[in-house]
């Protein structure tokens, strides 16, 4: 797991504590109780091994049905790891948590536009916000590594690439838009391994959803990615695509609805639940 | 197909009518276009083979994101097909069908009581119904009759037996209640192989949620189903138990909620999508 811990030093965590020494070896309460306490702010990536992480979205009960049906029609970007009753903090795959407090940060958005990054919700609350756990690719990529495929950003300490495609998600009442895509260059000889692997991880966004050809996809240049960081392609590597959790928060965040959360890019919410 | 079509005698139709003799030929969209022209009103087991076919459930706006959140909590009674938009009649499933007349029969209900059974609910509509269209079993009982494993209650022209069990489903809302389950008798040489096959139809409840010992489910009588007909088990064979899509239907329908409508049993939608 060496290479994923290396990756606490990711490009995402403009500055971090780290009592421990290293989060590695944490379990999900644990990582939860130093993030409450104010003791971890950093990136995710690597932490508590083992245990599932999710993307978190928040929205008042308004938009709600909307959100469900929006994930529910897009399961590969949009992976519900749990959907909570409004006014609800305790995740049932978390039972002890404080959706609240337990992240590393928080991200609000105010009419689409990024308003604040606090370290705690917990003076933000509404009864009426519903909070959705989406499935992140760190799962599956702990998942790659281990069966011998070689990730790149992760070995270089990149943040993984990430492009806005030209196929639409279908969409749902408000919410609409382009489906997101993070890119892994694979070796030949490996691409179908990384497809079967993938493929047992429905709650990380499952198996790739194109394999190649880039341009097929509406992307022009491979070396700019939209978001994170670009990734060299080696000689006989294929670049993989796989749906991607920013898809649902791009969305989200960047429809004109009055109030929703998210939280920091790369600082996910770390469940009690085995992968 | 012949037992499949056998079935359109089911004791679940009163009356109906087939102008065609057999409507076991036809496809989803003819099959739709007999409902609407009042043409068909008889149980869809056999009809249309190949095409998938799907529970239905309208609810007001209001109940929509609890229902779909019970949906979500409850995948394996309630594997979601399509959800439409509040006020939309033509599913995704099926973009030429109006869901309003297309089925062989409606029920009403009003704060959970049977109010009225009509032909086509045309007339009831409201924009702000919400359909919700959720897989059925007869998918799986075909690839089960292919596979070479006889049903009982098809070949004795029966319905199929259910019972509510005393596992609770996860609660959503004002949504809740117990599983109710279908059961086959299956040979203890083909149990293994009726998981495998059902286990490929996640949209037609997937793999049995239990198998052997109805007494851990709180059956206390097998003899004596909740709803269907009571099907006997022969020695040398296993009682095999499917999460049922009449879980939905039982909780909302005797959920407090003014108005509901689903289709009549045993007469579902049928869809363009083949299984």
């Amino acid at each position: 797991m060496r290479q994923l811990t290396d990756r606490i030093t990711d490009p995402f965590a403009d500055s971090f504590t780290d009592p421990l020494g290293t989060a590695a070896t944490q379990t999900g309460a644990e990582i939860r109780a130093l993030c409450r306490s104010d003791l971890w702010n950093g990136p995710t990536a690597g932490v508590a091994p083992g245990y599932l992480q999710a993307n978190l979205v928040i929205l008042p009960r308004e938009f709600a049905f909307e959100f469900l049906l929006f994930c529910q029609r897009n399961p590969k970007p949009c992976p519900l790891v749990d959907v909570l009753e409004p006014g609800v903090v305790a995740p049932s795959v978390a039972p002890d948590a404080d959706i609240r407090t337990d992240l590393p940060g928080y991200r609000l958005y105010r009419s689409g536009r990024l308003a604040e990054e606090p370290a705690s919700i917990a003076g933000l609350w509404q009864e009426d916000f519903v909070t959705f756990l989406i499935g992140c690719s760190f799962s599956f990529e702990a998942a790659l590594i281990e069966a011998g495929i070689r990730l790149r950003h992760i070995e270089e300490n990149l943040n993984v690439a990430m492009y806005r495609t030209n196929v639409p998600c279908r969409a749902a009442g408000r919410f609409a838009g382009p489906l997101v895509v993070s890119m892994r260059p694979i070796p030949s000889a490996q691409v179908a391994l990384a497809v079967e692997i993938s493929a047992r991880f429905p709650n990380a966004h499952g198996a790739p959803v194109h394999i190649g050809h880039p341009e097929l996809l509406g992307i022009t240049d491979i070396a700019r990615p939209d978001y994170g960081d670009p990734v060299r392609i080696h000689a006989g590597e294929v670049p993989v695509f796989w749906a991607c959790g920013v898809t649902p928060q791009a969305i989200v965040t960047q429809s004109p609805i009055p109030l929703c959360i998210t939280h920091q890019p790369g600082k996910m919410f770390v469940t009690d639940r085995r992968v």
